[in-house]
């Protein structure tokens, strides 16, 4: 046949998402056409929907189908304390995982000026504004411990201390339920220099 | 808020997909949402095209969005032989990895009474029409190596010779490039009964 046939097709539209190579996206496909087209139809329905939808909250910038997304329009967070972020997952990840309570701010990156992101396009001077407001008491600098991540926080906290507010950052140590002789040099030296009283 | 947002219904719709949790959903999502939409509306296009137009091929119950799929209407192909597969996939898997140039027949399951899958569901009527025709001299039985396939093959290799016609199976043995140590012991038996001259 001259042109692709509608399998092929999408065998190829499924290679779009991350971890899905061409054996995949075939299994993808064919489960959905024997077995779960019911399926396929309300994914393509919501990824439509999602793909049209959802923007950036107005006040931190997370992926939200809503003006001001559901955390930041929450009134019984304590809005004192600011959790700085680099991605949606993150937020989730510590929204669920955490007892944490209070706002967020998704840079939705970190700061990489060979690939052109620069404070700018992590909304900086919106986070600054939002300083300025007065609310915020603490910013919580929880990007990713990676160069990138670290130089994002080093900026941030700078500017947190310039408005003469608290910055912290997360707690380096060993991962809970790992065992010591897989964690390397970098965290076990960063968890004997944070030790605490034992209780 | 009440109604679940496009997000939340985006990570739930994707995990209609195999091998795809709760994790992979997230990630799916953000990727998606963050990094490639328009990948999201093609595939979402893709999706619904497939559902609406991909049926059976009238002549092999393969999936296609034809009458008669492209393998079945190509003239060059032998129609003496005749290829009986579980699955699509098994038949992609044959056509592209092995220098076979016969037809297929694609059964979409195999037998499992408990499940209510007999002769009827497999299309066997269809087959033994087929047989019937006059054109096929031989089957190849590619169906899987599990009780279910054999058994299976076993139920169509009856059939086959009730009909006069020659049934052949795909040879057992060590896989390719595999280390013999990892080989099971029925394979490793399989392969030692069928051993040939060496040259």
């Amino acid at each position: 046949m001259s042109r692709p046939s509608a399998i092929d097709a999408l065998i190829q539209a499924f290679r779009c998402l991350p971890g899905v190579g061409p054996k995949s996206a075939q299994r993808m496909t064919y489960h959905v056409l024997q077995r779960d087209r019911d399926g396929g139809k309300q994914l393509s329905a919501a990824l439509r929907e999602a793909v049209e939808r959802v923007g950036n909250c107005s006040r931190c910038r997370t992926l939200t189908d809503a003006d001001i997304c559901p955390v930041c329009s929450d009134a019984s967070r304590d809005a004192s304390v600011l959790c700085v972020v680099e991605s949606p997952s993150d937020m989730t990840a510590i929204d669920k995982g955490t007892g944490y309570r209070g706002l967020y701010f998704v840079l939705m990156g970190h700061l990489s000026p060979l690939d052109g992101i620069g404070p700018e396009q992590l909304g900086l001077k919106h986070l600054e504004q939002r300083l300025e407001e007065g609310e915020v008491q603490e910013v919580v600098l929880a990007t990713s411990s990676t160069v990138e991540g670290q130089a994002t926080a080093h900026y941030i906290g700078e500017m947190v201390h310039a408005k003469g507010l608290r910055a912290t950052r997360l707690a380096y140590g060993i991962p809970f339920g790992g065992e010591l002789e897989f964690v390397d040099s970098t965290t076990l030296a960063h968890a004997f220099q944070g030790r605490i009283e034992f209780e």
